[in-house]
């Protein structure tokens, strides 16, 4: 895996992939600004109007329901839709289903009626939408049971690659199955973390033929970047700043030095 | 008063009270880092179709209208009624009340037929909304001639307890009131500060019996933070990290050493 | 030019105009931060029912097209007349034009139908709105044959300032044209750049006769700002925190050792 990583991540920095979000107010700031220190080039847009013209220019679509309302809705679908025509990977982060109907009914309308590339969420959002149980409160995983499970079921059912974040997170295709050891509890003290992630993983898949592992590749590396930065912490907010600037300065010698992916 | 803020932040910690918040888009990021430092669990969510169930999940309700329109203001109302079912506290920051017509007339309608826990804003918006005069220049405070007497008379007004935010922090009942002297002036050269200060009440009134005194602790522990943070600053950007940090850092040993809140 | 800017800022600091943003999502806090480091005083508003008023309040208007949709663009309109009528200057920053027809038309029609008093991009978007070719990805100049040439068309043609930032940025009001040689990489590194350089522009603007020179003036703060900064930077996140308090901090020192205009 090493050696593929570091093949995405240059290939990252050299074309530049678009990455389309339509994402949740919180870490709109963030995700673009990973984005960029990945070595991609990020654009915001959510009008209808403009949906289906600056989706086609996108080299992938990030999808992610953090604060959704009904018109939001319908320009994902729109996104969505026109990402499946082109050929374009849907990365879609389900925030907080499981928590209200909306978020649940949403992210599986979306499973169902589109096809989604890459399905990534906590432990209780993809458990719920695997049908599996697990609790959300507001945007936490509460519980999951079986959160290997849960990958697995979520990525045959939906006929997607899953991605599991967690203390270990889990990429599965159903069949086979990733976990990437690499990350560091620092993530979890600051908010969109997770969404970060996804911007990450959307740059990974936007430039790979195997998704499963440029799924992993992504999370990897941003867990390598998570690890660089803990050593600099103080606390969340400068975790945060070492965070973005170990994106921004990762290298090749970081990734053979300390990634950590392994099959079950 | 150290005591009871030591002990509720400490319930804050334990229990992890889930806030609800509709606020202003300059702001959601920060609050919801604030609250997750300050150990409670954010969730930013304004979809009327979530609302009552969002809301539901809450132990305490943030309403800002920093950057309200027409829908969003229906989404508050809904979520505000919904908390007044359920017994949850609701902490209104009027941003801007004062400034336009849609921002006094909005907060004032949220005091008079809801029940609104906690009032907290800036000397200028609450001497509006207390009809006593002061002036706002878009979100920032102008002028009011006498803030105590606005945050008493707001109090009995309103049925609510008052906070005003400024150099030293006025915290009213109508009957009782508390002078909160922590704070620093760096917080005034920064985006968002008082927003976060709300934020902070949200998470201490959430663990308390004591409305009144919760108020006073979150300004506090808020000021407590800004004091230590203050050593860190080259500048509000170093500030700021420095601040959020501290939030997360905040130690009883802080709190005894720096709390300084008064009676008059 | 180092008086005139020195003497600018200093009325900045002085006055501490309102700056009215109805400006992207990605950039809110950004933003409102830069207007408060420089000296002035920002509002974020959108809503239609208010905007009159509340542009009204304003020394200047910013615009910024980054996330427009129909709701907002009618907001905007209201918000330039508005300004237009009571002679506040307006600063357009048309984010994205070229790359959506929907950006591109907006702008345009913002220019046709009112007065704009600087329009500020980087060099695809302004040839684009020049009709001079250029290409833009997402939110990023791609290309632009003759960005001297776009600055000077698209001043004489729609009868405004035009600022082009890139390497260099381009100054005109078509028959004078200045270059500030003054910025840094780093710049690139970091989302909102340009918007944030937007705000300082409008900041300068707000209490300038010369509109030319205030816009110089504030595009070469900043970059004399990115250029201290960048001593203090380890990645772009570092580099962000040493920007904005090399704002905040920003000498009349300097601004003579280190500022750099020139005529062409």
């Amino acid at each position: 895996m090493v050696n593929e990583c570091k093949k995405l991540l240059a290939e990252i920095r050299a074309k530049r992939p678009l990455l389309h979000h339509i994402t949740n107010y919180v870490v709109m700031n963030d995700n673009a600004n990973i984005a960029l220190h990945i070595g991609a080039s990020p654009v915001m847009a959510h009008a209808y109007e403009e949906i289906e013209e600056m989706t086609s220019l996108a080299s992938a679509l990030v999808i992610n329901i953090g604060t959704l309302d009904k018109d939001w809705i319908k320009s994902m679908e729109l996104a969505i839709s026109t990402a499946n025509k082109r050929g374009i990977p849907v990365i879609l982060d389900p925030v907080g289903a499981g928590a209200t109907q909306l978020r649940t009914d949403t992210a599986l309308r979306f499973l169902s009626d589109y096809q989604i590339t890459v399905l990534k969420g906590n432990a209780g959002e993809i458990s719920v939408l695997a049908g599996l149980g697990g609790q959300v409160k507001g945007v936490d995983s509460v519980s999951a049971e079986a959160p290997l499970e849960a990958a697995r079921t979520a990525a045959e059912k939906f006929g997607v690659i899953t991605a599991i974040t967690g203390k270990e997170d889990i990429v599965s295709d159903g069949k086979n199955t990733l976990i990437v050891k690499n990350g560091h509890q620092w993530l979890s003290t600051i908010t969109g973390s997770g969404c970060n992630a996804t911007t990450v993983i959307s740059a990974f898949v936007a430039v790979a033929d195997n998704i499963l592992n440029a799924v992993a590749c992504g999370l990897g590396a941003y867990g390598v970047a998570a690890e660089i930065a803990a050593q600099k912490a103080q606390g969340p907010a400068s975790f945060k700043q070492a965070l973005f600037d170990a994106v921004y300065n990762l290298s090749d010698t970081d990734i053979e030095k300390l990634l950590n992916i392994e099959n079950v």
